[in-house]
């Protein structure tokens, strides 16, 4: 097809979403769909968002839908540097800056950091959603090795000669998604020690921090490393994803053209969507709000844990998550979460396979299990079906070859 | 300072908006602002949004908090499409895309359309917000000579000689910020023609066409160019700002690389805000409203056009807008508008040196002013002041030199 546009160098980069065209696949009704990243709609806090709208258009309606300062609302900047005092930061207001949800945060670290070519670390597997964010700005990839606690502190060690010149390590210390791992306090201090030593900064992304189940996670990689460190924390977990409200916190030299780049991306977040968030939250109302989600996700984790035990064949391996959303599931060998996928949707349920959250070699044979938007009941069915594809996806790869 | 971030090769062109440097001075207390580029908060449907905002949490507050589509809300594409239909374009939904306000919009576009090094054309002057989302991307910029009536054919018709590979064009063709002018029916045609012809593509911006004063503007430039043009449209000024909302209409070959890139920038805009402006806006509320826009911005047109006619001294020259926000006015030969400034503010008026606006050679003779967050009595007594300003200013540089 002729055309008179010249598309940038990156489009050709830029692909859509897996994790969109399975979602759009499971939205089928009757599909128990494990495969979202949605917190649950029951969390929402209406009745108080309500209450703050009105509030907010009844005192002070001209402030709130006019053109608004693009820091943000500075009582919400004042709310954000004194909550992450609980994870060991000492953050200043000005050093917030209000982004439209904690994904634009990524889009603006890597508009202010990253040159086509120059390389970015990330974990393996990682968030994809940072992925398409950098991918744009052309970063090259650097994979860090890693287990159960998170990437190996050896991997950043070796930054400085395996990928020399990295802009930044992306890290998600609690709760990772899709891993819902989290990374230990020794960890945390190994990989800071480590990070500091070769010369990269951390972008630290925390949306789940708060979704601890049992005991809340060690102090942010931020604390330990303050003027190495961008921080992006988020609304959408622990109140709602549909006013995109997140934030960023930079050091001071970072700051100006973090702002620079906000302003010319969307000039500001919206002015109401922060007052009302802020009039929700201004008198500790998450404090009493989120140890609901806490106890409502605890029992989804319990009662996914149990069907997974009781459902899945020999050579399925999966930790149990202390917080956050999701399982992170490794098939035995042989089978191919990917290649399972329709055959899951034909059987009426749905999860989203591992391989999206690679930036390098994918693992085939792992998948991501949310166990928020589930009922506990319909986990179980839902998980006992997955039980039942795999047997019989087993007995067909133990088949002799015809 | 010794540190250990290294940031893009685009951030050193990234540079605070001097407009929002001048706000800020310009919100002292007391100062008769004609600098600000802000709808009268006079206009803010207050009681509708409050009421669109409870029945949204109501009626549908699962949907209205959740993720939602990068799209938008389906409604309010389907709206859009309705909408630009008296601009004489035919839009299916599919092509509208719901964004952060315009401004993302522009982001969008260069994101998806500029690379480092490769030419964008603009008007001379032209909106300094599009020339701030613009330059993270790195084009050049070739400015387009114009007249009272746009820029003129023959620039954009030399541009495959004088930039060669120029990705768009970014025109404003109706009440322009900052001139106030618009673009002739005639001159719109030539336009199209000669972008068709030199094989570059438009992109079209128009925040202001709904706030003509005695007659609607000519039909887009999109409608004369469909397959070659990327329409970017607003509810800042008709609804307002604070939501943070608006929209791009692409051809079909260009939406999925823009969807893509809106997905990564922040994954959609807040499915709230689309719900509640669809909910206002509907049942045809804004053909109720925009009329009153246009009558209190007219007499807000016609005080300031008395007002100058007045005060100001001999060789400022100026048009008086047919529609928009903006009168741009040219000082007499040996004044500058910036090098005013300061004693503007002094004397308790400001405005913006239109030097801001110049992708190239800046006019420094030039300002703009606002007639729209004033007044009319407010208005004469601003003028008035600039006028002495301006007298004295004369009279002083008129002086022989020591």
């Amino acid at each position: 097809m002729s055309t008179v546009w010249t598309q940038a160098r990156r489009a050709a980069r830029m692909n859509p979403s897996i994790i969109r065209e399975i979602l759009k696949v499971t939205e089928k009704p009757g599909i128990l769909s494990m495969a979202g990243g949605l917190p649950s709609a029951d969390t929402f806090p209406v009745a108080e968002l309500k209450a703050a709208c009105d509030r907010v258009l009844t005192q002070a309606p001209r402030e709130a839908l006019q053109y608004a300062a693009s820091e943000g609302f500075a009582p919400l900047r004042e709310w954000v540097a004194g909550r992450v005092a609980a994870l060991g930061m000492h953050v200043r207001p000005e050093q917030v800056l209000v982004t439209s949800g904690s994904q634009q945060g990524l889009d603006l670290a890597a508009k202010v950091l990253c040159d086509a070519g120059a390389p970015v670390a990330v974990e393996t597997p990682t968030y994809l959603g940072a992925l398409q964010a950098f991918t744009p700005y052309e970063p090259i990839y650097a994979s860090l090795a890693g287990d159960d606690e998170g990437p190996r502190p050896e991997a950043l060690a070796a930054l400085p000669h395996d990928a020399p010149g990295t802009r930044f390590a992306y890290l998600l210390p609690n709760y990772q998604n899709p891993t819902g791992r989290v990374m230990s306090a020794p960890r945390r201090a190994e990989l800071v020690d480590a990070a500091r030593r070769a010369g990269v900064p951390i972008v630290e992304d925390n949306p789940y921090g708060d979704l601890w189940f049992d005991q809340p996670p060690p102090d942010s990689l931020s604390s330990l490393w303050p003027e190495g460190s961008l921080y992006l924390g988020s609304f959408s977990k622990v109140l709602t994803p549909g006013f995109r409200l997140g934030y960023l916190i930079a050091p001071a030299e970072l700051f100006p053209k973090l702002l620079q780049a906000k302003q010319a991306a969307d000039l500001h977040t919206p002015g109401f969507n922060q007052r009302v968030v802020h009039e929700v939250i201004r008198d500790g109302f998450l404090d009493r709000h989120i140890p609901s989600i806490r106890a409502r996700y605890k029992a989804n984790r319990d009662a996914m844990a149990a069907a997974l035990r009781e459902h899945l064949p020999p050579g399925c391996e999966w930790q149990s998550p202390e917080g956050g959303m999701f399982f992170w599931l490794r098939l035995p060998a042989g089978l191919d979460a990917m290649a399972l996928l329709p055959r899951a949707v034909d059987a009426g349920i749905a999860y989203v396979p591992g391989a999206a959250f690679y930036a390098h070699q994918p693992d085939a044979r792992a998948l991501r299990l949310s166990f928020v938007t589930l009922t506990p009941a319909l986990i179980a069915e839902g998980v006992e079906k997955l039980g039942r594809l795999l047997h019989e996806a087993l007995e067909v790869a133990a088949e002799p070859a015809p």
